[in-house]
């Protein structure tokens, strides 16, 4: 991965991090399940993110140096995997 | 795309417009809304296995053809759009 | 569900139908795997505006007229079913 | 929410916690891409795990009590928006 992608990424996991941190106190102290849904929501819309950026390294850097030579099935199968886990 | 995933994928597709037309029946028929969301979603996997199919074909073919030579950027910008739409 | 609900949800289907046809004379004519892999996605979303509005109806209906009385456990255990099936 | 959905969502975040951790620790060492994006998912799965249970208490609950008085509208909306949320 690039330095400036993996920094993006360390922040944002500590960033989620933190947030989880802060939902765990708000379910301790009993608040409404509502606001605690979008919390944990937007702790998985910031996991995504950071998903879009990993992906945008091996896109940009692995698959285009692998995808050509022997491992061809094999970048074409870990792809197709991505997409169904970025599905479900 | 190869000739036997272009059958399947239409093949489905046909099936998929089968059933949304048994879905405006129900409506029709003012059947119980949890049963025609069942159903809609049903048609929504399909055609999640649909696009399954179609980007099989692409990662075994158009993506190794091309993304090594001067379409490289376009190639994986594109796989980084296909993996935004599968999350939505 | 009520009649203009219903007829939202039905025009909107008959369109998805109309665009699932051109879908398939896109795969029948070869074009661009990329392309039809936005044009199903387009359904797909279509669908879900239509999993929206039967939904909607059936949360300011159905839910609020059974959801006190027996059939209580059924309808939160149907809602919790929609819930799971809206994020696949 | 009840003792036990508080104990097993508390305990499904911390383990979270741990996991998105473990994932820096992947990044930091510079580790395969595609293993990372695998482990980001499945913190993405665990936390929509959460999600489910602490919806379900919401449904059980809250939703019952709430949906036949003078906050029905609110409810059924809160509701529609947990379900576009979930689909995102």
């Amino acid at each position: 991965m690039e330095q400036r992608a993996r920094e993006e990424a360390l922040r944002r996991l500590a960033s989620a991090e933190g947030h989880l941190a802060g939902i765990k106190k708000m379910i301790e102290a009993d608040q409404y399940c509502v606001d605690v849904l979008r919390q944990i929501n937007a702790v998985e819309r910031a996991l995504q993110k950071v998903d879009s950026i990993i992906l945008r390294g091996h896109l940009n850097s692995c698959v285009p140096e692998r995808i050509s030579g022997p491992e061809r099935d094999q970048v074409a199968t870990e792809l197709a995997e991505l997409y169904e886990l970025a599905r479900r």
